[in-house]
């Protein structure tokens, strides 16, 4: 394969020396950008633009012909692999994705199996295949997977929700339910990454959205414990090279040590917690990711330079931090605003390289 | 005024000795009641239902007829504060509050004044007098405002939010006016709260529903910083008895240590910290109120006594725990899950008072 061009994004996730800081940014192929509108818009509805790869890789790289990104980040969804289990996934505008079948009782848990990965999510392999060609090196590409926590709260209940009622009904009530379901999520995502990688994704990401959302207890039982899970059971060399993996719990950084043991060689960070006491608390263990409030992009330029001056100061110097946002960027934010982010955390991060 | 029959919930704020760990429950006063769906269809909108002394009495003591809870908290809305200043509260059916004149910019913050609190608010004050009288010293009665940063949001976005880019732009952009907004709010709440404990609150506690989303420097400089300013202000004795206030900043228990130093009586704890490691971390500075997932009353009634359980055994012996939710009871749980809850925390606490 082609040489990399700019391996700082792989370089800072291992805790090797880089230039500068590297930086990407959560859902940067995205609303926000009105040649991703153009895209969607041929494409006709939000997974059809997922399904086809030309599309797929046409918005990946869109972000980086903008921005000096450090990373290209596969465009898909979370939602993929329950869709693969036949669950039936649609997005009805306005409202978030839905699932026409549900998981709601042991009966449709039991039904369950890994899916045929080639066969079901073959497009996925496809589109990083593409886009690794189409990167030609340029940086390197992530792949990536929703947690099997997160995903399980989007099959039982059916569509985003605001309380978790019915997940969370299974969780305290039918734990063993709940245990079968994300074993079978946990051994689909191995497989699921594997392919990616084998693919051509040379960094991975699991996005547990709603770990937070869990008590202290529930999060180690029902979400890191599976997370830990996909980390044992995914290649995490390939060619001779190490994939790095970086897992992410929102609104999860109470548990940050708890993480640190995983084996992840990087974990994310939202934007609540100060970044330098974060990096006190892990030490040497991992890289972290983040952590900038997206909101931040709302404000002016020159705000968000002195906002990037404050988190590099406060992770201080020496490699292991890839900069990015602690959640993704909203999409009424003006890409001038981006663009000041990502040139601002090459400008000021140099002499934290020295 | 009346003697207190049952003032569980007043010591164990002020740490002193009860016989058992006394329970309320946030919303207790809510859509999950059959009775309370009677009276607001009675009433018409919910705001009709705030202003009505009568109805708001009602609804207060309707959940106090069903369980054995220790407190009973006045019916309203946080909203009322700016509704006062002229924001033109209302409701519009499954869409949550909505302001008419929601303040954007300087000339709208310049414009802001602490209202005539007896002309504006005094329904609050009549709902106030009336359900102690009601009470006739059953259980004390909790009167409350919302924080300062809290109703900023409301008020900056017009409605509830989702991603606060109006509300954050002018944090980030012009936090002068941020500070001039939650300094009228934070002088407002003040004579609020000392008008409310002089119609007959029995202790007063300020919701922080949406500290949770700020940067650990911010939710310093412009959500906990306001509410130092209110403990700092608003009377702490009244008629001879100590009025205890908790403070409750939603999603924010990484700040615990900072919270406890505010001369707060108590802190509330949404539940996703473990009561036990929140304990250690406090010491005796403060009393702890929380903190069972509201999910749990999703679950069977032997899996909520086995989590109430589970809960005390974590807070471990002594006086200092008020036990709640960790969020308001949701609209679709089953009355009959909220006595088992109720009734758990008595039956299972006493050994802990030993």
């Amino acid at each position: 394969m082609t040489k990399l061009k700019n391996d700082r994004f792989l370089r800072a996730l291992l805790k090797q020396p880089v230039d500068v800081t590297p930086v990407w940014m959560m859902r940067q192929a995205g609303r926000y950008l009105p040649e991703y509108r153009a895209t969607r818009q041929k494409a006709g509805d939000f997974m059809a633009l997922c399904k086809n790869p030309e599309y797929a890789t046409e918005v990946t790289i869109q972000p980086l012909d903008r921005f000096e990104l450090d990373a290209a980040i596969l465009f898909s969804d979370i939602l993929t692999i329950p869709d693969a289990m036949g669950l039936g996934l649609y997005f009805s505008e306005g409202e978030g994705p839905r699932f026409k079948n549900p998981v709601q009782d042991k009966a449709a848990i039991d039904k369950l199996s890994v899916p045929d990965i080639g066969a079901e999510l073959g497009y996925v392999m496809d589109a990083v295949s593409m886009i690794r060609k189409e990167l030609d090196g340029r940086v390197p590409l992530i792949g990536f997977t929703g947690s099997p926590w997160t995903l399980a709260t989007y099959m039982v209940e059916g569509s985003s929700s605001k309380d978790y009622a019915k997940v969370k009904g299974m969780l305290y009530d039918q734990p063993e339910q709940m245990h079968a379901l994300l074993d079978v999520l946990a051994r689909t995502i191995i497989e699921y990454l594997n392919a990616q990688i084998e693919a051509g994704a040379q960094a991975v990401m699991i996005f547990d959205t709603w770990g937070g959302v869990l008590t202290t207890r529930d999060y180690k039982e029902f979400s890191l414990r599976y997370m830990q899970q996909i980390i044992d059971g995914v290649k995490r060399e390939h060619e001779g090279r190490r994939i790095p993996l970086v897992m992410f719990s929102k609104g999860g950084s109470q548990w940050l040590e708890a993480q640190a043991e995983t084996g992840a060689d990087a974990l994310g960070l939202d934007w609540t917690l100060d970044i330098g006491l974060a990096r006190a608390r892990v030490g040497d263990k991992v890289a972290l990711q983040g952590n900038m409030d997206p909101c931040v992009l709302y404000a002016s330029p020159e705000r968000i330079r002195q906002e990037v001056a404050g988190i590099l100061e406060s992770y201080g110097a020496g490699s292991g931090h890839v900069f990015n946002l602690g959640h993704g960027i909203h999409q009424h934010v003006n890409p001038e605003h981006a663009r000041a982010f990502v040139d601002a955390v090459h400008e000021l991060s140099a002499p934290y390289h020295k």
